[in-house]
């Protein structure tokens, strides 16, 4: 497949011109724009630019509504819980995170449950900052069925994804950023296409039995990670996210891949401010130490190198800015026809 | 095998005196008995009255002090930081969620760590008198090296077990409570008894190759759940409990089966008061119907029911409560010979 390379500007410009002409303010805009991007910058490319789109057609719709800005409906110090009013998910969590983090400032904790929210993208994104920030940040999300419960066959909970990053010192932070199903669903259309099979505990076909092709999986549903545990980690992300905010729950939540209807997406963001704990020196000097004991591991016959959560998204994005985010070709052909119906210039 | 059943409160009354003749205070002796008797009625034996002795050994050397007990280190409002001065590690984590409780209570989440502690048993033991409380509990710890990094072939990271549980309404509390290893160490025991092979992902042996021998994946190092995903958990499970706290981490910490050796361990604790994000009453609604949506989803040709996190444990209790706990010949044989030693009266 061919492929261009853009800088990380050149798509963030692209992609902030796509959400300006969808209608939004130029700071939502921006931020929405650099959420994809980084996804790309750090090597995850299936919720890049590629996906700017997606949130288009929802936003076209009026699934997502682009006028709106979220309220506080509850302000307990340490604690807030935001109503997102059916607005851009990266926007609102933005806002969360943030208040999380200001909050955790002031009481050493501090924890945002959100609601009526939509899909925000990278969880590590947001937590992210508040390891920027000199906190361990958490965040959490449900999201459109994925998945059945262990022992069931239809699918009712989401790929739940979580994160946790940590500060580092001079690292990079050690970030946690995981859906709670097996595999992507991708990568069973992947084997479909090339014609191959899938190993075992990816997924069951529709009457339950566990397969090994990837078609009769893409009709049953996928499984969870971890098999039982998995599912109930799941579950309590579904739980801490939907409903201790009020949100929507299980296959109340409505996907991003589809043009029509609220998400109704809930997620927690929580932040504990280290220094409150112990100084914050102290802190990364002992995240170093951690950091050197993994990476210094003796290691198995096929490894090269042993990496710690998050740092090959901190190299893929050292890489990345320097000789920028390859786009396959026929991405790039769809982005831009989008662009011409939107009456804005493509990418060149 | 001979079994021989007793109820909980034989059990409880023969540990309790066991943990005085050790040395324990009346009511830690209390507090460590039902932890122990609680994890047998949860069907939980591996965690139960077995490990009575096992504790005493560590009491005994000295590596467990029963006479400390523990100092706040840092008592922020929201936010506490115990010392456990090497305690005992039920008696530290009760303590400590007790206090993420009460600290909930006043700013709606309170989050605890600790430091110096011990192996604490059963985590849903804790994070269940959250959900008893009106709150979402949140329990972890790190633990002596049971497992590689991704890629390493030698032990570096504990189990790390976590746990989260939260109130259900009439429903007993959603609870989650796993370790990150792909299996117990012990099913690797078992295999290797019954000369049995075990399955690729459990284990890989010394050279860190994967293996399908127990007796080549005891003398290796048990797999992560769910590959590199469990490892990132079980990384950032050690942050959180052991670098957060400043405690020991990594290969720093030792294990219950060891006699020597002060312990190291972290944990901490975190209490989210509900009814400051939304009134319980609503809260536990919702999560009735998320339990029915569970519980009624289409199964699999095997699954004679699903279980919503915690169910399991909840209905054990009652069997157990009912018709007492089942205590193989020789569990007792060897319980009551350390009883003799010690002094005291055994099971009978």
């Amino acid at each position: 497949m061919r492929q261009h390379n853009y800088s990380a500007g050149e798509l963030r410009q692209f992609s902030e011109r796509a959400f300006k002409a969808l209608g939004l303010v130029p700071n939502d805009a921006c931020l929405l724009a650099d959420s994809l991007v980084q996804a790309d910058l750090w090597g995850h490319q299936s919720h890049g630019i590629m996906r700017t789109f997606w949130y288009g057609a929802r936003i076209l719709s009026g699934a997502m509504d682009v006028g709106s800005t979220p309220t506080t409906i509850v302000d307990g110090g340490a604690i807030a819980v935001i109503d997102g009013n059916n607005g851009i998910g990266q926007v609102i969590t933005h806002n969360a995170m943030h208040q999380a983090i200001t909050r955790a400032k002031k009481h050493g904790i501090g924890a945002v449950a959100v609601r009526n929210s939509g899909h925000f993208g990278t969880a590590m994104y947001f937590t992210r900052l508040a390891a920027i920030e000199g906190c361990i940040g958490f965040l959490s999300t449900n999201a459109s069925p994925a998945m059945a419960p262990w022992g069931g066959r239809k699918k009712l909970l989401g790929t739940n994804p979580w994160s946790i990053a940590a500060p580092a010192g001079d690292y990079p932070p050690m970030i946690l950023d995981i859906a709670t199903t097996a595999v992507a669903r991708g990568k069973l259309y992947m084997a479909k296409q090339r014609g191959d099979s899938i190993p075992f505990g990816w997924a069951i076909d529709e009457k339950g039995n566990q397969t090994n092709d990837p078609i009769a999986g893409i009709a049953g549903t996928i499984l969870p990670m971890a098999g039982h545990k998995g599912y109930a980690i799941a579950a309590m992300i579904d739980v801490l996210s939907g409903v201790l905010s009020g949100s929507r729950f299980a296959d109340g939540v409505t996907g991003p891949y589809m043009r029509e209807g609220r998400s109704g997406a809930g997620h927690l963001a929580i932040a504990l401010d280290i220094s409150a704990f112990r100084p914050l020196e102290e802190f990364c000097h002992d995240m170093a130490q951690l950091i050197g004991k993994i990476k210094n591991t003796p290691r198995t016959p096929e490894a090269e190198e042993i990496f710690y959560p998050g740092e090959l998204e901190a190299r893929a994005e050292q890489h990345h800015l320097k000789i920028g985010v390859s786009i396959p070709q026929d991405t790039v052909a769809e982005l831009n026809a989008s662009a011409q119906e939107l009456g804005i210039g493509g990418l060149t």
